[in-house]
């Protein structure tokens, strides 16, 4: 599937992830919980670095992480905040 | 299987897909949730980027994203509504 | 495994579902819905764009879908009407 | 694993399964359900074609179908009944 | 990973399940069903070919089939017994 | 990903598995069942032959098998014993 | 994806736990188990090795294991411990 020509307008998913390095991300897993941290890094299975992460049941944040690396496959998806 | 004599009239479906950039789409997840907005970008894996998107828990619109990429093996199906 | 032999008396089942397009199909997915509609076209992990499709939860038409792309992984059977 | 040696006495399972068309089968899936009829065709995946099918819940007959394309990854088991 | 040398003590999972054909075999589905017969047949997936296949649930045998093909995936274990 | 200088220190997961051929293991399966045994062989995909094996629900050991192939992908962890 | 420029500030998921071993870390399962010790090893898959790791049902700590494999496809996150 070729998309030389649309990959000017918008990037393709991963791509728009890679360059949003550094962002503050939310990661909604299929467990339903929610992580909200730094984005430090992410590759092309959406495994991925979360810095100074806290973890929200719900509402309710419930813990926090200093550094977690989740594995891709539990990813629902991937929210991208406002630039830092 | 090829499909050259078939893909003049009808499209395969991740090509359908590529050529829906920017339309609104309502994308339904094994989890019964579904998101609606326009569809900035797809990839093979149907890994895509949400842009202005509602979340939906049945009839009710619980909570809006303004940039969301959603991992593709969780969509059951993607909608794909009328031009904007 | 060769199929040279047999594959002219009965196709494959991709092939089938390549060689029914425009026609009216029944897509009974894992979650127990179903959607019937025409089958605008499919590909070889059973991706598949119905068109004019109804969703059927058990006897019940619940909702109506122009233009639907269902995700291959999801799908229990695909059921062939007549020829439209 | 070379099967060289072996594969003279006994045939591997998709290959057993390809030398079985147009005989009767009974395909049960993951989710219990049991479907009766007679084997069009099948691939390495065991994705099937099943013609006159009758869908079975426990001993009750619940549905007919006339040609029913079933995706491989929901088989649980192939049953393969006496030569019609 | 080299075995040249571990594997002229025991023989890999894989390789033993082949040098086992003929025999009588226990196997452990994912569901908790157990199907107990000959193993006739099996490939490096563990899809397999049982002959003369009695079907328990718990200790009590629900049924009894003649030639059963058992998708690999399901498979949680397969024990050898004795041999015939 | 080289490994070469770290793989002097510590080995990698499945070449532990594999120096580990003879000895007692416990394999905890995803449907919590634990398997306490011999492990006589292992591959890559953590397909494995335990001999002599207690299946245990629990603190209960509710059954004993002679040699029985696990089928990697139920494998939760497999915990190494002291040497025999 | 090229990373060669973002891959000088951070690094890449699987390099990152690459880069840690030896140091404590805290496994969570999907099964939400979570298990901490040292980790010994990791491969590109997360299948780890973890040294005198425990095992927490929520806040209670429900045994121990002096070495144990952990299959990477269970793990939901690592989280990585400040230096031993």
């Amino acid at each position: 599937m070729s998309s030389s020509s649309t990959s000017q307008q918008s990037k393709r998913p991963l791509t728009t992830l890679q360059r949003s390095l550094n962002r503050k991300v939310a990661v909604r897993l299929k467990n339903e919980i929610e992580y909200r941290g730094k984005m430090n890094n992410v590759d092309s299975y959406m495994n991925l670095i979360l810095l100074d992460a806290e973890e929200f049941n719900g509402a309710d944040a419930v813990a926090n992480y200093g550094k977690v690396v989740i594995r891709g496959n539990n990813v629902l998806f991937i929210r991208l905040e406002k630039e830092l």
